[in-house]
């Protein structure tokens, strides 16, 4: 599915030709296309300190997904009058559009430039059903844009910018295992890998129990992650949390690795739970997978789960078990389909 | 509190009358007052095998609460044509008072007679808020109205009997610590005492978030258990849990008392809001107290927590510890009272 996509994007974008010739040429004017792979959050950001600028309120840990991802094209044209979005091949208006054409207006300013754009993109996982498409989308778009304007960021430069997109498209810039550093501005908040992909065998088995889009982005909720009086407590231990799971992460510990990764889940929720308004994204069959999982890992099996801003349960197995797992989680009712995923590579040009 | 509802009941009973003149007269008309104290499973009790004879799916293990209590007065009389049930001073007539004649009927094919009853309770806490009113209101009333009918059941036979009124009845007839053996039938279907009350010098801190009646009553929330994809799953381990917490109780180790209360009572609730139709008992408030208390025993305090059907939140503490945590709870938003508990004994005559 993957190179389907990438075959796609090259009909239209720049076919034949490879990066090297391309950023030897004027860059204004060429198509780039990046991609990027969503992250699943070990440890969660929920809640900005700054909401304009995305910076958070804690430091979080992540993986890049290697199997699902986002394609994006970026062409700048001086020809246009305003920014052009395309999702899987439909044009995209109103406030998806204008959270596109915001972010440009960061690159453009970065690039000293009003040139406008236009950008194609396409995911190969459902969207808006807590596989936190934004990130993959924001960080395939912060790689695209910046070198289709000339722009040629490094790595911390280019979380940081896909940071004002979405906070956690900061993570899915670098490689494989990633801590987002809150920072104390904009200048020092971005991502960095901790470990690359090939580091732990782990896989990412996400059982996708309803693809219905949320009713609340991801965005809005951080918006109302302080409403909740359980945030100042999640946020009071979250550095010990985030240490034990890059420790656990580094000398392979799983139990240890899944003892914080399913606290720190269950905090979050019982923030969104307890915000005002109540975010309510578990549906009954992400409890029984979340309780099936617990069960399993204290008969032995390394397997522990996470849930993020949806309904859908990543479950986080050693690969040796990813088979046996992904059979007894196809068992389990409400489970439509399982996607699996190992640890991935950070964004990059195609 | 408990002797201003002692004295009330003497005022219309058994005035002056202690219970060794009364057990040397004819017992079948005079009334006779036993009290009970509601208790809080520490293994949970829910769903039944045998709804009518309230046979368990899983024995359960509890604590009974002095402090609170349920007072009962029952009197039969050859001159009424049908039973009179008042509560807290008011005539219940409809479910309830059905309620208390089909247990009364039992009572009667248990004494070979047809005599009607006057039953007169009174709670010293709030019914229906999760403090499980019935557990006490049927283990008085099964000591009140055997003796008052001429039976002189042993404990056993006490608890057997009070379980016909409301399962978890049955553990608020023996002594502190009490487990109920679901047993496979009527005949070994009882509770009995594990530890006295002062074995251990456990505090509940029973945190009342809203004392309004909860919407489905836990004799409806039985019958739905099965309902749930996870009940299966929570009875496959209950014996372990069982085991684990008897186990810490007579050791005294409030660390694995801790993980295992709190591991059962979670369960139970996933079960309950994974039921057709769900059941959602916790408020918000109830989440605050959960996150709080769990955060201060990381810290090294002895508390955890428990929930039964209603949103309030049982606190256990060690002794030494109660006026700390007491303190630290009253701080907590949404937290109206605090009700203070210490083991309590059996079921006893007045």
């Amino acid at each position: 599915m993957i190179g389907l996509l990438r075959n796609q994007i090259s009909s239209y974008s720049n076919r034949g030709i490879n990066h090297n010739e391309l950023s030897m040429k004027s860059p204004e004017f060429q198509p780039i296309s990046a991609v990027a792979h969503p992250n699943i959050a070990f440890i969660k950001y929920w809640g900005n300190r700054d909401q304009e600028l995305r910076l958070p309120l804690n430091s979080s840990l992540s993986m890049n997904l290697s199997g699902l991802e986002t394609l994006t094209t970026a062409r700048f044209d001086p020809a246009l009058d305003h920014d052009i979005f395309i999702l899987s091949g439909e044009n995209v208006v109103g406030p998806a559009l204008e959270r596109v054409s915001r972010f440009l207006d960061h690159v453009r300013s970065l690039a000293n430039t009003n040139v406008y754009a236009h950008v194609e993109s396409q995911n190969n996982f459902p969207a808006g059903a807590g596989i936190a498409s934004s990130a993959s989308a924001f960080a395939a778009l912060a790689m695209a844009a910046s070198h289709a304007i000339g722009l040629n960021l490094d790595e911390k430069d280019l979380s940081r910018l896909a940071r004002r997109g979405s906070g956690s498209a900061s993570r899915s810039i670098p490689n494989g295992f990633v801590e987002w550093q809150a920072g104390t501005s904009d200048a020092d908040s971005f991502a960095f890998s901790i470990s690359p992909a090939d580091y732990w065998d782990l896989v990412d088995l996400i059982c996708v129990l309803d693809t219905t889009p949320k009713f609340v982005g991801s965005t809005g909720g951080h918006a109302l992650a302080s409403s909740s009086p359980l945030q100042p407590l999640r946020l009071a231990h979250v550095k010990d949390r985030l240490e034990q799971c890059r420790k656990a992460i580094l000398v392979k510990d799983f139990e240890s690795f899944a003892q914080v990764v399913e606290e720190d889940s269950h905090l979050m929720h019982a923030v969104m739970r307890t915000s005002n308004p109540p975010l309510h994204y578990w549906v009954p069959e992400t409890e029984i997978v979340l309780w099936n999982v617990l069960t399993w890992r204290k008969e032995g099996v390394p397997a522990c789960c996470t849930v993020d801003a949806g309904p859908n349960v990543h479950v986080l197995v050693l690969s040796d078990y990813a088979a046996a797992v992904g059979a007894r989680l196809a068992e389990l009712p409400g489970v439509q389909k399982i996607l699996k995923a190992y640890p991935g590579p950070g964004a990059s040009l195609v």
